[in-house]
Parts: C-alpha cells; structure tokens; sequence
C-alpha cells in the first residue's frame, strides 16, 4: 500500500494511492492512518496521482529521529572508524517540506549540501524492543534528503544548528508499506544534482538497519505512529568534493521502489 | 508573574500563582498562555497553592532546545577549550516531568547524572534576531534538570541517546517573567542530592547568555511561544566525580527566585 499527504482546497487530506488513481482518506495526513489503520482502507474521492501536491509525509511528528555514520562507505570518505553503537540526533517538525516543494536556501549558510537517506515512518508504538518486533512497528519507508548547512554543523561538536534549519529536509512523496518493498533491506539510494549522480549505494551496505535503528533508539524513548527515523546517508556528500548545493539547482532524491523527491534550490525572500 | 502548568481532576490547567493563591485560567498550559497573553489576566477559580500538582511547565513543546558546554568552570573540568558558538542539540516534549514528580531511573544506564540548567521558555514567535529582539522574546524563566545517561551519551559523537529518555528532564515548577528577576542575568543555579550540594553556580557565569542563546538558535529555526531552552549545566556533574544519581535519592533543583524541582529518584517498573 501507499499512502502520501496532499495539499488540497487550503488543508491536506491523506490519499491511498493505487496506480494512477489518489483515494482521498479521512485523515489529515499519514500519521493520522498509521494511528487508526482501519482509515487506510476507507474510499472517498478519486483524483489524478499526477495532479497531487505533497506536503510533508508527516505534517508534525512528535519525532525526527536521525542516524549519522551509518554507511561504510560514507564512514571511510570521513575517516571514521566503525561505530559499535548508532550515531542519533534530531530534528524539528519545522525541518520538513514536501517532495516537489523548493528548497529554499538558507541566507546564514554557504556550505548547503545533500545526504539522501532511507527515511522510515513508524506504524505502532514501540518501547524496549527487540528485532522482531522493531521491525514490525515499521509502518512504511519513504524517500528523505537530510539537507545539512555544513559550515553551520561543524562549528561545534553537536550538530543540529546545521540540520535542523527550518525546510530543509524533504520527505515524501509516499509511504510504501514494508511488505512492497522487502523490508528496504537491498534498494538503490541516489542523489542527483542537475542530472548529476553525486551519491549513489544501496541499502543493504547500511551498518546499522532499519529495524536495528528502530530498536535501539525505543531503548531510551517510546516511539509512536509517525515518527520519522532517518537512517543516514552513504558517500559522496558535497563537504568531501567541496561542491554544495546553489540556488537554481535540482536535487533530485530517489530510492528503488519508493519514488523520489525533486526539489529546486531558491534563493530565500528578504 | 508566575505561571504554572499543573494537573486537576484528571486533565491540566494553567494557572497564575499570586503568593498563596493559584488562579485558574482557561489554558491548558502555559503554552495556551503564551501564545495568548490575554488569558494570563482571566481570573477563574482560586486554589492553594501549597496543593499544586505540576506537570512539566509546558506540556508539549514543538522544541526543546539544549545548549552544552556552557559555563566556564564546567568547561575546565571536562578540559575543553573556549567554543565560539553555542553547542546546541535538542529533546523530544516526551523526556519532561513536572517539578515534583518521581524521577524513573531508566533501568538501561548505570550512569544517570543531574544538570542543573536555567531554562527559558519562548514567549514570541522570533526568527533570525538579533540580541534586543531575542530578549523580549523570552516569556519567562524556570528552573529545569537535563538529568543525562551518561553512558548513553558518549557512546557516540551524538549525545541524544544519552539526553533524550523518556522523563528524565524535571521543568518547573513555574515560570517566572523576565522582570521578576532581571532577565535571569544573575541567579544562583544549585543542584543538591539527598541534602549535598553537588552544583552550585551562577547564571553569570554562563558563555552565551539566554538572549544570545535564543538569538542563534532562531538564526536557523524560528522559534515559538512555548518552546523551551535550556542554556546549560555548571560545574560539578557526577561524570567528572565518579558519583551517579541512585534510586532512593533526592534531586533538589534549585535557582535563585524561581524555584525548586524536587525529585526522587526510582527505580523502573518491570
């Protein structure tokens, strides 16, 4: 199934989308499905998927929840050695746009750059949990961008005044549920900039998977339908090249089997 | 003024505290309050004040700011040199509890530390500001403790694991107006377990002060009424003396002219 967060007539409605056809769901965005799933199944109006305007695929999640270093090959471009533990941060709710929305490029940064990520909603509330059951409160995965103002991000040893700037991070277009997509375990994740590849990996290389994230960060908080858990990036980051995102640019962000966002670099309003 | 978040008959109220007496207003919290300041004039039922139930000032912030490394004296006992920019990152609403409750030791950590910490909560919406700007944008001040796992925390370059347990940051009891105590410029900050003085400071010492603190944060995200900000803990955490929080122990929190969180450490339920 595949679920996404429409902006329609000045509110957002979720919609199930089957091929070409949006069913508008009564439910103001995912998060509201995953938390009463019997929504999913609901059908009201039918409109045009090519006609949908995203939003966030999560409007307010209680949690942002991201992991960093969680690709071997992204951990040798940094010369960072293996972790035994996941590196995790966080975002705000404010962080999100949708997956066509610009990205409007933060006056204060000069060093703007990508980092596709496997991005994870969660279906049930979880606490304390093991694998197996890690796994099954995974609602659906999607596409993310964790878009990062590096020059902001490494002036001190945490990161968040480079992360968490407001609209910068794109999730979406859709929720795909786990059993389309095998569990995410072994899908391609890209990023283009102008029809340029500058990351590309798989899922599969990630230290740390899905479920094991999940796991880990219900150790310490109890995780609720809607929280996003971003998984972290592979290699090829602009902070290693010394290229970064400039106005007018595309960044294009995709991920085998869950779509892409495509998003246009705008020069912020005074 | 002071104002409060507490629980009556089975939901929560905000009310004004004017000496003995707590006045009922028609918020739910402090928050309500704040992004309508007009209700903090209502005046509905009055109740004693010495029977007030807080719960965590504000019940669910959209941002709990953290800033780190902030005090000089704190600094010298972790052997860390001067920052030139704060060192933020951030908690979910889901780590708060209100001023008296018991604090649950998280049955993962063996190293729970205590860090006192003036805490501002956001007034006004306020976004890139400079210092003036930022100052009046503080609706107030509290005392709060950004109780840590400190194992959790260092496990990685990210503290958030170590920082982010479901109720382990007491927020309370009240907020007090900036005016009350003169922009919290100079205010002792004490934390005291089971009678012994582990931490005692004064906010003056502080790197950034709470304007400057609110000021960069809002350079990268706007910040609003409620969000919360915690600038920071002195000298004297358990890490630096081998000693750690232990259930059956008490957690007095204290800071000048605010007030006190007061709370007993103990131990999870199975």
């Amino acid at each position: 199934m595949r679920l996404a967060t429409v902006r329609r007539g000045g509110t957002t409605t979720a919609v199930r989308i089957e091929g070409g056809t949006a069913v508008v769901l009564d439910a103001v965005d995912t998060r509201a499905v995953l938390a009463a799933p019997d929504l999913a199944r609901g059908g009201g109006e039918e409109i045009d998927a090519a006609d949908l305007d995203f939003a966030p695929l999560v409007l307010n999640p209680a949690r942002v929840v991201c992991a960093g270093l969680n690709y071997k090959a992204h951990l040798e471009e940094l010369g960072v050695k293996t972790p035994k533990y996941p590196t995790l941060f966080s975002e705000f709710a404010s962080s999100l746009i949708g997956a066509r929305d610009d990205l409007v490029v933060p006056s204060i940064t000069e060093q703007l750059d990508w980092e596709v990520e496997l991005t994870l909603v969660i279906g049930t509330w979880v606490f304390r949990a093991g694998l197996t059951e890690a796994e099954a409160a995974i609602g659906g995965y999607t596409v993310g961008n964790d878009v990062t103002m590096r020059d902001w991000q490494l002036r001190t040893p945490q990161w968040l005044a480079g992360k968490a700037a407001d609209g910068t991070t794109p999730v979406g277009p859709v929720l795909v549920t786990p059993d389309e997509v095998d569990g995410a375990r072994s899908l391609e994740v890209r990023c283009e900039v102008d029809g340029e590849v500058v990351q590309i990996a798989n899922t599969s290389d990630m230290l740390f998977g899905a479920a094991a994230l999940v796991a880990y960060t219900s150790q310490f908080t109890a995780l609720e339908p809607g929280d996003l858990l971003m998984t972290g990036t592979p290699a090829g980051v602009g902070h290693v090249s010394g290229r970064h995102l400039q106005v007018g640019e595309v960044m294009r962000t995709s991920i085998e089997g869950l779509g892409e966002c495509v998003n246009l670099a705008v020069a912020e309003k005074a």
